[in-house]
């Protein structure tokens, strides 16, 4: 029987594949299949790579409902800039759920976990934030940044963004490109605290190890999306933050206790409620959301594989629907 | 700066790559690496999908002295002969060493793995059995049944072979194809056990999960490779078989004792001779190979990464002296 394999590149892949609805929504397909049960996401593989100051994690999971899984192989080679390369690549495989085989290689430099950080981030805000918000905030300054406050804008369509990074002159730049992007009102300030004050949506997307957003600046009707940390050692949230909201939800709880904000939280003896809610029993129903418009709402992204599966899928159908990538037959 | 990835079809790898002594000579470098150290190999990725009683297993390793790093996805759907597909497939992707960038993509559906597998029976062949084989045997009717004594031939030009297998039929099929691609006598026989001892070289081939090879057939002169077993409760070789022999050697201790020979002996206490050798270190010569030509040799291959990278290496050198394969920018 004939086989085809899909070779997509990174420039194909962002003229069919956008952040928009169609990619939130498919994104919160994915959690919603988390919480459900039956999805298979063994723990991530990594190897540390000394002699070549580099790392390789590999991510998969298989999720039911979805006609394929991905493979997701993502380097960090830290010398490379001196080589004119970007430290960070990565790829991905669509496999057919049915049959095993390949179908698609996305050979995408990260651009699919861009996007599918920033629709998790989208899927947060939507089922935890205020219904209105006018300000939204972002600490960090960085692709994430651009793409965290253009995802929330699609689900919360704010007229007002403020930006803080340690560099003013980046975060004058991140807020000239959302304004741009998003034809609102967006503006570098100061101080973070100002920020957090006057946002009813914040994200961080910091790789922080001290925490960038303080317990004492939480205010009634605020929800903070932290997607930043992603490995042991990253935190930008005060540990006393999460206990004190009213809501912490984390992605993957497990995830989130090994690599997020919950770790510090629970080492320093401040987390004593037990296994979190999850954003996917929040998505189904199993967990309630935000209460009160008054609550306070932290949502805790660390990446799951189960993201670059829903994304890959996506891609997969864009992408033909274009007629675009090259045929392999096999 | 320009970046290509070179996409390469199971066809176009079957006539750039060979099973020869350049093959086996890059799997005996990838043993040696891991017996010298500074290898970075991750436990086996696996997922488990009942649903789609599928199973998905990705392996690899960084060997200090190669340019490159296989990634290797090999999927099993066993529903897929209804579907008139074959239930093994499988690709590897070969990254550079240095970079971290993906250099090639192998859709060899398992043919680079057949190979890598072969050519690590002829690596323990080379440096275990005796000196002088004139007739070798095989346990098994299948691909590797085959591929395994035309591996063993390149460094032990015997000139018979035996086989045996459950299936007569299929048993004397496999003896006419070595007989026609090695030009040796070849036949099927009845007895598993005349086998052994008119063999000086037996390679066992099988999925079992009861020995198909007793310790009494054991008799001086005999050197023995055991590749069927690589998951836990497959089972070639009899228990007490691994103590009794003068020299047993692991591809890899750890694996072996999870998946291979060695964990049934282990578990019946029939092994407490501690960490076995393994045959990288016989390569580089810090353990001993087979002493006395009398002696009894086992060898128990359970597969690794290594020869992945291995394999993918030497298959990126071969096809680019084709000019195989196609290039996409990226």
């Amino acid at each position: 029987m004939p086989h085809e394999v899909l070779i997509v590149t990174e420039a194909e892949l962002r003229r069919a594949v956008r952040l928009d609805l169609a990619a939130v929504e498919v994104v919160e397909r994915a959690f919603a299949a988390l919480a459900a049960g039956g999805v298979v996401m063994p723990p991530v593989m990594s190897m540390e790579l000394e002699a070549a100051n580099g790392e390789v994690d590999v991510k998969t999971a298989y999720l039911p409902g979805f006609d394929g899984f991905a493979i997701k192989v993502s380097p960090g080679f830290f010398d490379n800039p001196a080589l004119g390369l970007p430290s960070l690549n990565g790829l991905m495989i669509l496999f057919s759920a049915k049959t095993g085989l390949a179908e698609a290689l996305f050979l995408d430099n990260g651009y699919l976990t861009d996007l599918r950080t920033a629709a998790a981030g989208a899927v947060a805000a939507k089922w935890l934030a205020p219904e209105r918000v006018e300000t939204a905030g972002v600490i960090g300054t960085g692709v994430q940044a651009r793409l965290q406050i253009e995802a929330a804008h699609l689900v919360r369509p704010f007229g007002r963004v403020l930006v803080w990074g340690r560099d003013g002159a980046k975060a004058a730049t991140c807020a000239a490109d959302l304004a741009a992007s998003l034809g609102v009102a967006a503006s570098a300030v100061d101080d973070p605290a100002a920020l957090v004050a006057d946002s009813q949506l914040v994200v961080t997307t910091t790789p922080a190890r001290e925490p960038v957003l303080k317990a004492d600046w939480l205010h009634p009707g605020l929800h903070v999306t932290a997607m930043g940390a992603d490995q042991s050692g990253k935190n930008e949230i005060e540990a006393r933050a999460l206990a004190q909201a009213d809501l912490y939800v984390a992605d993957n709880a497990a995830q989130c206790a090994r690599l997020g904000e919950l770790r510090a939280a629970e080492r320093a003896g401040l987390w004593q409620a037990g296994l979190p809610a999850e954003l996917g029993q929040i998505v189904t129903g199993a967990r309630p959301g935000r209460g009160a418009a008054g609550d306070v709402t932290i949502c805790d992204l660390t990446g799951t594989g189960a993201q670059d599966t829903a994304i890959a899928t996506h891609a997969l159908a864009a992408v033909r629907a274009l007629g675009a990538g090259i045929r392999i037959a096999t």
